[in-house]
């Protein structure tokens, strides 16, 4: 029979979710041995912080702070890449698959923006990379969309991807305070950064769906091409008239595949409140998958924290384990090309419907103003609200029906220009994903 | 380099889910070839039912009335079962598994209870047997507890699995009509059968359970150890006053693991109206899965039809096709058992919450009659809440802290023979999964 009894393991970061993974990997061995009919083992611990060694309850032996040890080791046929950053970690990586090892990361930032090197590197090496943990922690999603939905093309991927973000709207729209507060709050309890702006900035979440876009589709889509924009000006006032209106405010990735084109984009999207996607608060994660044989489907969880993290990085450990057993440690490949035509849609040409918030003069006319430029445009307009206020500068809310974004966004900026208002227009885009 | 090119294919039962996976096997032909490397090839349709396979948009040398056609064909290493029942399926089954084949399956009922002999005759032959399509229908939770959560134990996994039941109980919901009247259109639309005993009565959702326990908990749990009751009972009163209380009725499977016992219950219950699993109506699934690692996951999706069937059928044929073109047939097999031991909780045991619906006489020291028959039997009232009404029986709704279902079950018994207790109380059971 098979005499791979024992997966030799090097983890190089040993951070919070490298901890994690140490953590769960002891906690839950013998379970983890028995489903699979071989050991998980962490023969090498690589950290250059000699206090984080300290603190694993690993066996000394176990602990290096040199890399060397750990790629050089022959034993040792795959290689984990906590360190995070594209740095250090790129290197580590293209060494490792360079040495035919099997990489296991979780590193999206990396995987995002040189993620097509990366693949034809392990390709070239005829080993394999795995990212489970790269997109929304523990939530399998890397696993659906490759295998579970391997019979469907996939029209609409679309979801709330970054909990960090989640957690400031929910809480924004659940306690009535402004996003700096909340900010302010979210950094003290840990759930943002000292500097956010990965975060509420869009980018991380515009990594994922960069990732996710690409393996959906068969070809890379390239960070560059996603439209990214954060939540740092969606005000207190947007989330209470959406909420009038039957929407909630998400930060939303959005792949979306028609007429032969795909576009990606990550912004703050009012989405009705009895969508599943509206009920997610606090730190969660979903992802809708909209697939032509399966229809729709939505996953859930943690996407993010050492141990919903770690869940992840041990399900590609144990996927990579049993290739390794069986000889197949291609079986499912990094990525796998499979459009011949790759081609992507800017924002200037992505359709949507529109919120409209502008700041206008409380007189007679404004409407009728705002309105021409919008008909000019041929932008049609679904409904006005017009709100009290005890100054002369009142909040004028339009919805827009389906509009291409260029329009808009051109639109827009021609309204700022009038003299009846008084204050940048805030766009937000409204999707029912119907 | 590797041999296999094409996996040849047999499928038997050429019903609503063969034709759904005919359909869809063709349609995506190019792209599942390309994504997994070879193609998967109906060799062989079977039914005995000519007119379905007349319909089949497939060559006539591919269709056959003759099973042992299929068997036969040493050219055909997998078997779709596509029949359902457990009498010609398990046959058709076993015969497969007995020649060495691997057998791909949607049959939730005979695997409930055939599970445990088919999977060890799957072992015995050295092959393996797929049963993604036998759980919530596109939904990819048999792989997800499988690989996906192999680092986890799962102290919690509940959902919606039957969307015949959901169906009732949200247009009850929503159109406040009464459950006959909606049961009849769901029958009418096709989304309920003519004896739709099987869903309603809560049989189908503990099929799925004790597959969905048994995996999860690396023992048979059988399906004759769980509780199964129906919503027959359950009335438009009951969704209204459970609405006024803050609550939703689902019908829920359950599978709680602890104190070293496992329970698997299927029973209407009392969500909160902020869960997640509250906002999925109609016909949709979700399940979810509380993991020691990963924490809380959920999966939703369309548990049943042609199209979202088949996207499971097509995942597990393509997991097969590479495990064949690898060598490695038993990659993850059939079920793999890894606790020592089993133990199941019955029902009398399970604790919960409860919400009873008397129907009582409108006067003085009713309250106080029927509260000291909790009190003596130890269980405790959250809060009660009197319904006005015009006759002289008056609904009065008691939530119930936490207690044993034996014990409640007791008191109820008693309490309906108060003559005070004019009609057979309700008793729903209450859970927020905290």
């Amino acid at each position: 029979m098979n005499p791979l009894k024992q997966l030799n393991i090097g983890l190089v970061g040993a951070g919070v979710v490298g901890g994690g993974v140490v953590k769960n990997l002891t906690r839950n061995a013998d379970l983890i041995a028995d489903r699979l009919g071989l050991r998980l083992h962490l023969k090498w611990v690589c950290d250059k912080d000699a206090a984080r060694l300290a603190a694993l309850p690993l066996p000394k032996s176990v602990k290096t702070d040199d890399m060397q040890q750990v790629l050089g080791d022959p034993d040792v046929p795959v290689v984990v890449e906590l360190v995070g950053g594209t740095g250090f970690a790129k290197k580590l990586i293209l060494d490792a698959l360079g040495r035919g090892k099997i990489v296991v990361t979780a590193n999206k930032a990396l995987l995002a923006h040189d993620g097509e090197e990366i693949f034809k590197v392990a390709a070239k090496n005829k080993t394999n990379l795995f990212y489970e943990a790269s997109v929304c922690g523990g939530i399998p999603i890397i696993k659906a969309l490759r295998e579970g939905f391997v019979a469907n093309q996939f029209p609409l991927i679309y979801g709330i991807v970054n909990g960090t973000c989640n957690y400031i709207l929910s809480r924004m729209s659940e306690e009535e305070k402004d996003f700096d507060e909340v900010l302010a709050e979210a950094q003290k309890l840990g759930y943002a950064e000292a500097d956010p702006g990965l975060d509420i900035d869009g980018v991380d979440s515009a990594h994922k769906a960069t990732i996710l876009a690409s393996l959906a589709h068969g070809f890379w889509t390239g960070y560059d091409n996603a439209y990214v924009e954060g939540i740092r000006h969606v005000s207190q006032m947007d989330i209470q008239v959406a909420r009038e209106l039957g929407y909630a405010i998400k930060l939303l990735a959005i792949i979306k595949s028609t007429n032969e084109a795909v576009e990606v984009r990550v912004h703050p999207t009012l989405i009705p409140q009895r969508h599943v996607l509206a009920s997610v608060t606090g730190v969660f994660n979903a992802v809708a998958v909209r697939g032509d044989v399966v229809g729709d489907a939505i996953f859930y969880g943690r996407g993010a924290g050492a141990d919903a993290t770690s869940s992840a990085v041990i399900a590609d450990l144990a996927d990579a384990a049993l290739n390794l057993r069986d000889g197949s440690i291609q079986r499912v490949p990094a990525f796998v090309s499979h459009r011949l035509q790759p081609k992507m849609r800017t924002i200037d040409d992505v359709e949507s419907r529109y919120y409209l918030r502008l700041t206008v003069e409380d007189r007679a006319g404004v409407i009728a103003k705002v309105s021409k430029v919008l008909g000019d445009a041929d932008i049609s307009i679904a409904s006005v609200l017009q709100r009290e206020s005890e100054t002369n500068r009142v909040p004028l809310i339009m919805m827009l029906h389906t509009a291409k974004d260029r329009a808009v966004r051109d639109a827009v900026t021609q309204i700022d220009r009038l003299d009846v208002v008084k204050d940048k227009t805030v766009v937000l885009r409204v999707e029912s994903f119907d």
